[in-house]
C-alpha cells in the first residue's frame, strides 16, 4: 500500500503537531528517516528537523542525502538507503531546483517505488509543492487570478490530480490558485498555510497543525475568461467551490466531500 | 488495448499523408468521426477535414461535437455518441480553452475512457498540445530557452511523459520547449512543425507528413540554472539529447531510441 504524503505549508514548529504526525507516522523511535535538502542547497534547515526528531523521541541517527546535482541523483547506492528509509523529509528553498534536479533520476524512480511501497514522504514549503505531479513553480501573489499568475511545471509526481501551495495565507496565494484550477478545472487547487500540512493517505486528505487549508475545487464551475484575457489581465471564474479547513478536518479526494473536525487546537494568531 | 494519438503540428493539408493517416486509423470508409471544435469557437474549420476525409472515401457522416461551455460537455447524451466512435479530431485554436472547457467533465471522462478502449484521438495545433497530460498554455518563441518562455498547464491528459508544441519549426519554438523540459528533465519534449504528426501508439511514435519532429530529451541533461535565473532571462543546460526525425522515423518512448526510415517523402519547402 502506498505511504502517506504530508505535504507542508512552511515555516513547520520545532515543537507543533506537524512534525510529530511525521515522527508517528515513519516508524517512530524506530524510524528510518531520510532528509533530502535539494531544494534548499544548503544542509542547515535540516538539523532544526533532525533536533526535533530527537526530542520527540527518534532512537536512529537521520541521514541526509546532500544531492544538488543530477549526476550524485544517479548514484546506485542511494537505491539501497532510499529502500531501507520509512521516511524522508524534503526541506523547502526553490521547487525548480528539487525539478530539475531529481527529474528523470535514479533517486526520483527509487522514491516513488518506495513510496508506492509504503515510504512516507513528507515536503516543507518547495518541498511540499513539488510532491505532486504538475506544481506551481513560481507565480505572482495576490488575492485576484490574473493570467499566468502560477507558472506550473510538472513536478516529482508522489501525486496526482492535485495542485499543492504553500506559504498560503501568509503570502496572499489565493489568486495564483484560483488560476491554475481555472486552466484546467479537473484539478483540485490545495493551499496550505504556514505550519500546517495536508496529510495525504488511500485518498483522503486530513489536516495538520495551526492553520487552514483552502480546498479549490473547479469540477462545478461554470464559466471562465481563462482562455480569452491577455497576460496579467483579471481572470474572472464562476461556480469555484471552496473549502476551508483546519486541523483535524478531512476531505474525501474522490468524492471531494469534506468532514469537519470537532477537536479545537489552539491558533497562535 | 489504448487506441493511437495523432498529434498534428497545425496547418494540416486536405490532401497530405496526415489527414490520410488519421482516415487508415479510424475505421477507414466505415469510421464514426467526430469533431471537436472546442479551441476554435467555430465549426468552419472542420468543414475542411469533413470534405477531405469524404473525398478520401468516408462513407459515413461526420457528426460535430459542438461544445464551447462547460455545461454542454455534462451532457450525458455524449458518453452513447463517444463510445460509438472509431474517432476523434480535435481542431485548433486556443489550448486554454479545451483545458478550461473539458477539464473535470463527462466529456473528458468519456474520451478518456474510450481512448483507452480503442477509440483513435487526433488533434491539431492546440488540439495537438492539450492531447497529453502536460500542455503548453501559451509562450514566448524564439531559440533560446528563456525563464518562463513556455506557460505550462494541466492538459486532457490521453498521455503523460510528454509535452507536445507545435507548429514548431513555423514559429520559432524550440527555445521553449527546451525551457519546459529543463524544468524538469523526466519528460520528454516533442515539438511537431506543420503538416507533420506525432503517431503515438503502444508506446512507440511514428512521424507522418511533411516536416520534422524535434524531440528534446533531457534524461541526460548534467546541469541547468533554470531555478536560479531571473524570469525572461536565458537560461543555461547541458547535456540535451535531440532527435530530428521526418516521415517515417520511429522513437521508442520507452527506450528513447530512434530507428531512421529509408523512405523518402517529398518535402514542400
Amino acid at each position: 500500500m502506498p505511504g502517506g504524503l504530508l505535504a507542508i505549508g512552511g515555516k513547520v514548529s520545532s515543537d507543533g503537531a506537524v512534525l510529530r504526525h511525521f515522527y508517528n507516522n515513519s516508524g517512530g523511535a524506530e524510524g528510518n528517516i531520510l532528509i533530502l535538502p535539494t531544494a534548499s542547497t544548503r544542509i542547515e534547515p535540516g538539523e532544526e528537523v533532525i533536533a526535533a526528531l530527537a526530542s520527540l523521541g527518534l532512537r536512529r541517527r537521520v541521514e541526509v542525502l546532500t544531492i544538488f546535482k543530477r549526476e550524485q541523483a544517479m548514484d546506485p547506492d542511494l537505491a539501497r538507503r532510499v529502500r531501507q528509509a520509512s521516511g524522508i523529509f524534503l526541506l523547502g528553498g526553490n521547487q525548480m531546483r528539487l525539478t530539475a534536479t531529481l527529474g528523470g533520476t535514479l533517486l526520483q524512480q527509487e522514491l516513488l517505488a518506495a513510496h508506492q511501497a509504503g515510504l512516507t514522504v513528507a515536503g516543507t514549503s518547495a518541498g511540499a509543492t513539488a510532491l505532486s505531479k504538475l506544481m506551481i513553480a513560481y507565480g505572482r501573489n495576490g488575492a485576484i487570478p490574473r493570467r499566468g499568475s502560477a507558472n506550473i511545471i510538472p513536478g516529482l509526481g508522489f501525486t496526482d490530480g492535485v495542485i499543492f501551495d504553500q506559504h498560503f495565507r501568509q503570502r496572499h496565494r489565493f489568486g495564483r490558485l484560483i488560476y491554475a484550477v481555472a486552466c484546467n478545472p479537473g484539478y483540485l487547487g490545495i493551499g496550505i498555510d504556514e505550519d500546517t500540512a495536508a496529510w495525504v493517505v488511500d485518498g483522503c486528505l486530513e489536516v495538520v497543525g495551526r492553520s487552514a487549508v483552502t480546498i479549490v475545487d473547479g469540477e462545478e464551475i461554470e464559466d471562465t475568461n481563462v482562455a480569452e484575457v491577455s497576460p496579467q489581465q483579471v481572470v474572472a471564474v464562476s461556480g469555484i467551490r471552496l473549502h476551508l479547513l483546519n486541523h483535524g478536518c478531512k476531505f474525501d479526494l474522490r468524492t471531494r466531500r469534506a468532514t469537519l473536525a470537532i477537536e479545537k487546537i489552539e491558533s497562535r494568531e
